[in-house]
């Protein structure tokens, strides 16, 4: 693996951004691996990623942000600058159902996603043998409505113990609280186990079943403070007709929240998106 | 083609259903082309669709009803018996948009629909010319809140006049009043630009976008009184991103619309949809 | 669960065949839970699958054959009758590369699979692990050109030893001789990372990177003597574009087998599948 | 509509070709609209894609070849400059089949494709009252073997005639000969009614039908010397099952044909396409 920088930048969209980007880099021997931009013509913004090799890089990343202030500046940019070698640390919340975290410890396995999981947390023993033969340490938390603020203060503890900068909730069945989203803002992700907006609250697919649908589908997004209305990564969908009654919405639903959610993890973890409002931009 | 019948049934399901069904069609020689069942464990319902040949079947069609109700007052069936002869005749109503009345019209030249259309409705003359060269009758009928009434009322007349059984909104963007509806009970198919539930109601892909959605849809569906709300026939969906803008979801939903509105017109006209509650049934 | 028979039936098409089956079960008080059925007009071939509660069922599944016998002869069938409580045993094949044996092994503790995963053989280290987490026996069977012959007469004790009734190959590299396929007609299934029949035989992913295809696809089917030429179970493609490199194919790809694949052992497990020359019915 | 230019590079990758091409533009004042680049890792090649508003652009477009020289020579760019204000031209090639000419006549008529359609060219006289309809010039060109090469004659004479600089293949069933298709290097589009490159040749609904396969597909690509062979533009798939007769793939494909064609001419037409040896860069 390379050792790679990653910039990304939002704002308002001017003429000269790419000129003076890719200028700033070209004068340092960047070599490039990888870029892509997006201009929302309706929004009036600028939209951009780049990623470079840092082994001809001629600026110490330490000196990155004090060089490029005045371009951030000029170009009223909202920047960050993140590095393959900063390894992420994710922590992964569910309750009873077990097939999104196996599914993320299997790909993890596999060298398909590039992070330390640092923790398991749950609020049933459910999970507890996966988290011990993946060698990943688990929690047990308990909550119930007395019990949730309490419960939070303990999880928050532990996030910032292991040194969590993704909580991945994996089919985790309990609401956060705004002061627990608070603290990771654009760093929670959930999968919601319909096409939203679709079906949000409770029982989707028991919603879908009801209504007649001819799709069901699972969404992958940040948790803001409104609940299923955060910023979308990634949906998908898949048939079904008559003949699936419940438990086969269940079943193949489930194949599409492994699947969206693993997406929106390995993206994020890939620096691939970028929020604005309550949209994102992926640059897959 | 073949001359057939196509029996639909919907009933309690119980033993035996499908044991005498198929006894009373094998003793009167019925050679049967197709045959498909459902049965609904948690709703308690049974439904199938029988189809076979006229050519060697023993009893006249005009005698069915009358050797076939002892057996449907036994199971408490709900039932009807169509014939391929018997050439369905609809009504395509359409606005200005005329995408999905070129699409319909092209699939009656290219022998796709087996059926008369009888009539094109519109309350602008934007379709006049397509409706000339295809060689189908053209009513302009405006309509405006003062004028609605009166305007149905010329609708509904041209419709009895032209014999029309099936009609369908081919992205005519008036609602029509319940007195209406209930006129074409199962017989209105309308199609809407978005995945039902989600984006029900105006502007559906400005919803879409604004909402930040990964994939966009479309659904046909019966319409009831209920704006959006009627069973749904067909649904399906495609991919966008953020470098879709506004007229990029309205185009690729376009072909997303033609699609699902010409499924759903096609399993209509074949007598392939069985309508339960707010569910369809489709014996595709 | 309910403790059911299925009954699977191919024969010519001829008038009476379901006026005969079902009446055979309603006279035996069958409680039919699924039924389904296909004609092929063009092979002139008739499809059954009926699957009925054992619970009031007043023929001992001991005597079904000798009853249904003449019906079997009368029809020129060929039959046969599965029994749910009879659980099924299988043994998957892997190499290296693990997220198909993972997959399954996931399904099976969601209780997704109805079935015991009796053996896991591989003819490298990597799985062993797994194995042991999931409590399945390992075997490690080492395959070169030379040590072929011994090594599939090994595997074939080892799958007798383990009363092992079907055999999944989850993307284990290696070819298996006429004479083993020819143990499990019917009963071996692989997974083909492309859609078949493009890009059959040695990488795929190469040959479709290569060619420049839209879209990749996976294919999971039953092993004949001929490589990659077996009846089809299920196919699955996703789309890529020009920034997909080899990697990414790679990864995109390995979701589709994980779910072509675990399909077709579900349907397997269920008796939901036909086959026919080189076709498969599945009564999904 | 707006005046744009648009400017397509393909080059070997090096550093520095956008913070040349960028600051070339800026110091122009393009007001760019949109951006897209891609570095083809393996290959070692970048391919960049610019469109910008001419309404400020400082540099008369008839000198934009003269200024831009050293920089194409620079970096060793294959590239050209294409303006929206050029109205292209094309002739599509149809024989029996009319539904994808009919579907392109259609997007045409809804403003869904930014071109003249210049002339119809058919072996058949089906398409003429089509042709009438939507006031294209219609003409009727047999070919059989011994008039084949006459025939090229006289369609070339007739494309020469009419300024065609694109030739749509919609569903036409001749072969083009290598001296044909030489004239027009990546200007001629076809659809194949299959997912290429399985179902290569004649018949591919049959071949799909013949093989058992569970999805059927459909590719636009550009036509070479060799069939079927072309770089591939899209690809589409769809769904089918052992209920699906025949009959039922061919109208099913053709709704995948004629997505995948109006895609391919669309983005040809808005100069998204990029060839490269065999593949294709969709700049969508």
């Amino acid at each position: 693996m390379k050792n790679t920088a990653t910039l990304l930048v939002n704002c308002p969209d001017r003429k000269g951004i790419v000129a003076t980007i890719s200028d700033f880099l070209y004068r340092r021997n960047a070599n490039i691996l990888h870029a892509d931009q997006h201009q929302d013509a309706e929004a009036g913004l600028f939209f951009t990623r780049v990623e470079w090799d840092l082994a001809d890089f001629e600026l110490p990343v330490a000196d990155f942000a004090r060089e490029f202030s005045p371009i951030a500046e000029q170009f009223d940019m909202r920047w960050r600058l993140e590095q393959s070698s900063a390894r992420q640390r994710l922590a992964i919340f569910v309750s009873k159902q077990l097939h999104c975290l196996a599914d993320l410890l299997d790909r993890k396995r596999c060298d398909e996603l590039d992070c330390d999981i640092a923790l398991i947390v749950s609020n049933h023993s459910e999970a507890e043998s996966l988290a011990r033969f993946n060698d990943v340490p688990f929690a047990l938390v308990p909550v119930s409505p007395a019990t949730r603020p309490a419960a939070e203060q303990h999880e928050l503890a532990l996030l910032a113990e292991h040194g969590v900068g993704l909580v991945v909730l994996a089919r985790y069945m309990q609401i956060l609280s705004p002061e627990f989203v608070s603290r990771f803002p654009c760093a929670i992700i959930n999968v919601h186990h319909s096409f939203l907006p679709a079906f949000s609250g409770a029982r989707p697919y028991h919603q879908a079943y009801e209504r007649g649908v001819k799709l069901i589908g699972a969404t992958s997004h940040y948790v803001t403070e409104i609940l299923d209305d955060g910023p979308i990564i990634e949906q998908d969908v898949t048939r079904i007709s008559h003949r699936d009654q419940l438990p086969d919405l269940i079943q193949k639903g489930g194949d599409l929240e492994k699947i969206v959610l693993s997406r929106a993890v390995r993206w994020h973890l890939k620096h691939r998106i970028l929020v604005y409002g309550k949209k994102t931009v992926v640059f897959d």
